[in-house]
């Protein structure tokens, strides 16, 4: 008999909307293991949260994490709210035993990421950290061609930028992605965390890296920035491909730009997200007259994900990639298996964030110590 | 207080998987002024459209569409089966004061066609006929923009190509698309259809045509092709505008192709659905200096439906432009009011399309006479 | 000892500049069989062509064509005055013994197209119509991957168009091409000519055709149009392959745009001149999960013409073109061969051209008859 | 009375057919204020260089820079030799009073640089720097549109990326380029020179920079490499932009690949030389709903340079952009005017590459410091 699984989400904004979508949706369209029951949302301020819990799909709402994270009748705790508690609310539901499925950037910092990944795997729970841009079918196929060796044996290149623009405008206002008391970093926790993901996942880990950091508008209306507006930085990786990363609120034009380019000793990949259901393909085994990246659209049911959806040709959209997270997550879950990105991957991203960071504060390199508690 | 309408669904296949998406999204994602009830799914297979009922929302199945029609809990009646079918289930739904949304093609024939929208005026229902690529939102903005004056006074050119190639491969097997008796047309009915229906939509009403139609492979596994494989067609609107329109499924490496272009005195647009969140735009009153088709990336909130979804640069996909026809269609039949297009549409779409295949098989040109019955 | 073959030209404007250009340039990049020299640039108003014979490297220049077309000192005339001309310069050349070199079309209508025709085939010499853009590199390398199987046994569709938007500005002032007494017609002999003979080149020679012509603005600054603004046609080649052009001149934004897509049973070729270093090819063989359009850059060596100029990702311009052209002329000369495309492509392109014009007058399909005198 | 000014060029191969091109090319496309006599051709070894001499359109050859330097009738001399000896053949013709043409990188390093621009400042001649990049339209278009304040009041980011994949198979034999002592360094000196110098043009000085460079293949058929492969660096300009530049031989897929992006409070200009005719324009001032990057395609009479060539939407290529540098070069030789960029931008340049290779060496960042000999 299929099980059930009852979740409890806690946030309910932006990510919030997309995560309630992906557990609504996922039982429509892929063969899950079990059931999902949406029990609880929960938000700090009564009527909003009741509010969105209609609108989301919840059967109920409640103000008190707290309770939510002890409820016996819980078994997934989903993370969404503010960077700041993400930390608190993932260790109290790894230690009632729940699994635990936490946005990303895992946590504010590396002692609270290191935290986060003790608790959990001290309490044994399936675990997660949602960066949901594993799951677009482009980069999963991307890390398939990757690992069937369609690059070559040696990647030389990885570059990647995610460029944004609200920010351009010094006219607007402050908000919590801008204050570090509740996010921790700005572009770099926010975006560049999810460009240092893809790199992890498709290239391997860094070994070091120098970066620059910016803050341009320091002044906005109703407050001080007092993150980085923007993160550019250099490396390696110690498969000795060469990093160049990128990740900007200030680029004009660019609305949700990530832009991957890998280059590797049998052919590059290149994407954007801007047109995610493409993958670009460069093939140095082509007949000479006719190479150049093929511009695969990554529609078809042989690609990763895509079976589930529609027929060639037409496209999915960004909340997919939510609902591919989360369908692994459920069967994770059940299975009692691991699922990548676990939390210690949240926590290896960070030690890259955190190096970015301390790089661009003094000035130098700094070697990504993956063993450094 | 908010008024529930009851939904009965007839089909669920390929578009009953899309529809049954969009009246389980609509509500998560817009205001709407009733609340949706998924009542009852309906197939001739009883296994399969109870395994359908499920995993698509509905509450119940059925195998009698006349039975779900004369429902009396029952306020729309949803048609998403084959081509041969639309008629008598819309007729009976209308007779039965049901508001009726009908996939398209309309009917199977001109005939057809004006039984249905006779029978819907008659009963005075809200009707519609589901062209979901009405609402994508580059293709709303495309229609605002041009009824704004944004292509100046007067319209040159509309050129549409709708490709796929699915057929290409002389060994895929037959199926009911590829028979005029369940299909009516082969490439005409089901994907011309669209693209004289943007043409109507953007540009206005076809005055005459002159069209060639070709079956390139007449003989497949398990049947004789008894439509046609491919149309092209030219033409003239009333409004003096040249037309030049392709469907096929027989081009190689376009998956869902639907390539418009409009040409006016004051700019241009242009618009490809498998990069269906961007319209090109250019505006003859740029500077000299900086003219050029503009990529205007349809997902800020001012564009049209993009409001109800994500942050600018956050794609949405094919299934979308169901949810918009659908969370129109409520409004209106909460209203009482007309939306868009309605059965009449669908007729006028099918006296082109049959134009075009008188045309054809005469080989002379057709006046589009809208007055005749 | 490498001979030397000395040029007159009949014209001085756009077309002289770039043939000036070409037989300038051809030494300098290809190894031809004969050094060449510019002796005679000829043109009715002497101030004009004096000027132009020292700004374009002619020796001398004249007024007279017939005193040209008489020198005994003369190897090849190379025609490129205005459509009414072409005829009695070419005729009088042949007759002289001449290689000749014409500007497309080759004449004004059917009757002087076959009279030019008979004339250099009496006179047996070197006869060349300066469809220049075969000899793109890109267009070079479809012909080549076409011949060599790699769209498949059979090709399904051909569709081009040709746009351009100088005229859709009704203010534009006349000029000779938008008079039928000097140019003959209008975007057909002046480009759909192009994309005629680009499909006869790459697809086969067309059997049937059905056009519709339009002048959307009849008056205009200093006179009235009295050519065709825009022609847009179906079609049938005799290899069953279905064919849709449409050449205009009032695609605001479109400069000049010359998009061909060919969709064979294996696979797809699209082109745009407008970045036209490129080729898009589909292969229908690649693996299923990496099938794409592939963006082949031909700037490699192994592409046609290209070893003559720069490195890989060096792009070569619109006037190469030319200079590819004359190079394959002068060496046809030098061994009194035939050289593609031939006054006969010019006279058959002028079939299909007529049959366009009169289909679109008495709006009947015409059959193209390539064996009526 | 029009003078003439006579030219002797050293240095025949890849460089020495553009710059021969574009001596040949100007006059018959540009209004000069003089005439151009292409005396001498200078190279090693002599049957090569005699070759070369009759092929390229010099009227002489002879292997004795030195004599060509000091020959009296020439005024100007062009070198386009491998970089070793860029600064005895330029400080000996400033000596002589020539005005010098050097191809970039100016000198291997900066005692070199600074000397050939002390002896062109003492000789007081017309000298120049061949960087053509600064002179395809659309980045001098790009230059103006920045200028007219088109970008806002202040930069953001410059972002700038020189691929090409020549290298990426390591059977690819040695050549000068990839020995220290001939070339002064890798891709930083022959490509990073490039995309350093369109930084310093379109947004300003470099303020520091720390890089990071590898050899990622350092045993090659014939020979041990001894330069970089690839280099990557960040940076912070005077006015306060950040900088991102990439320069590597080892993309595979990428030819050649300029791909520049700078955001500026008011929009942002994106460009790559593989399309190099096309410039997008952001304009963040654009109507809300229709607003995205502008596909200039560089090719009116209004763009720069391009009134001397062909019609809108007929292209030019690489070696265009020699012919714009070499007439904006005889119009300054003529007046004895400054003509951008000269041996000083060189040699900032230079400071600049060499900044960033200390930098990469000793894993520090490093101050760009202009006032430092």
């Amino acid at each position: 008999m299929t099980p059930t699984l009852t979740v409890g989400m806690i946030g309910y904004n932006f990510m919030g909307r997309a995560h309630s979508n992906a557990w609504r949706q996922a039982p429509h369209f892929f063969d899950l293991p079990a059931k999902i029951e949406m029990k609880t949302l929960c938000g700090r301020c009564a009527p909003a949260v009741e509010k969105a819990a209609e609108r989301l799909g919840w059967a109920e709402a409640r103000t008190d994490w707290r309770a939510v994270v002890e409820d016996p009748d819980i078994d997934i705790i989903d993370i969404s709210t503010p960077n700041d508690t993400h930390a608190p609310i993932a260790i109290a539901a790894a230690e009632a035993g729940k699994a635990v499925l936490c946005e990303k950037p895992l946590g504010m910092n590396l002692p609270e990421c290191e935290a986060m990944t003790a608790a959990v795997e001290r309490a044994n729970v399936v675990n997660m950290v949602c960066h949901n841009y594993r799951r677009i079918p482009a980069v999963a196929l991307a890390k398939r061609m990757i690992d069937d060796g369609m690059l070559g044996e040696r990647i030389y290149h990885y570059r990647a930028r995610y460029a944004q623009d609200w920010l351009a405008d010094p006219d607007f206002p402050i908000n919590w992605r801008l204050r570090s008391e509740f996010a921790g970093s700005g572009a770099n926790g926010d975006i560049n965390a999810h460009i240092v993901d893809l790199g992890r996942y498709l290239v391997g880990e860094f070994a070091e890296v120098c970066g620059v950091m910016e803050t341009f508008v320091k002044e906005r209306p109703q407050g001080t920035v007092t993150v980085d507006d923007a993160v550019s930085f250099i490396g390696r990786f110690r498969n000795g491909a060469v990093a160049n990363l990128e990740a900007t609120r200030f680029a004009r034009g660019r609305k949700n730009t990530i832009a991957l380019e890998i280059n590797g000793s049998g052919g590059s990949l290149a994407f954007d997200f801007e047109d995610m259901n493409r993958l670009r393909f460069y093939d140095a085994g082509d007949p000479p007259q006719a190479r150049g990246f093929r511009d695969i659209l990554v529609t078809e049911s042989v690609h990763p994900y895509i079976g589930a959806w529609w027929p060639p040709g037409h496209i999915i959209g960004y909340e997919h990639t939510f609902v591919h997270t989360f369908a692994d997550f459920i069967k994770a879950v059940v299975e009692g298996s691991s699922v990548q990105p676990v939390f210690a991957d949240g926590l290896e991203n960070e030690r890259v964030l955190s190096a970015v960071q301390e790089s661009a504060r003094r000035k130098i390199w700094i070697t990504v110590d993956s063993t450094k508690k």
